[in-house]
């Protein structure tokens, strides 16, 4: 099942795969899906903890779930 | 003294800052300055090796020393 987080500061297809990278890199099985006009990012198979910090290491703000 | 090197998929300014921000989370006293026109990242402060993994880490192209 998936969770999906509000993250702000992504702009382009560079951002949502930059956030995609870093989700996936703390969380090697994660599925992530990034809605860019929503501003949305929908994991399965991480937790909120690894979301949170990949998304602050990458320099985007998370803002937590929607 | 920095040195420079050209990262690809840069296309913003979410882009710009999230390859500072993995960069400065493998090196944390780095100075970081990113010309996305010339997708060029310049790096003082960290190794070629930190480097290469935050971009490879942010879901950017690292291409070496420009």
């Amino acid at each position: 099942m998936s969770t999906t987080y509000r993250v702000t500061g992504m702009t382009c297809g560079g951002c949502s795969k930059s956030v995609t990278a870093a989700i996936l890199e703390a969380a090697p099985g994660a599925k992530v899906e990034v809605d860019l006009g929503n501003k949305a990012v929908s994991v399965d198979g991480a937790s909120e903890a690894q979301v949170k910090q990949a998304v602050d290491a990458a320099g985007f703000g998370f803002e937590g779930k929607v």
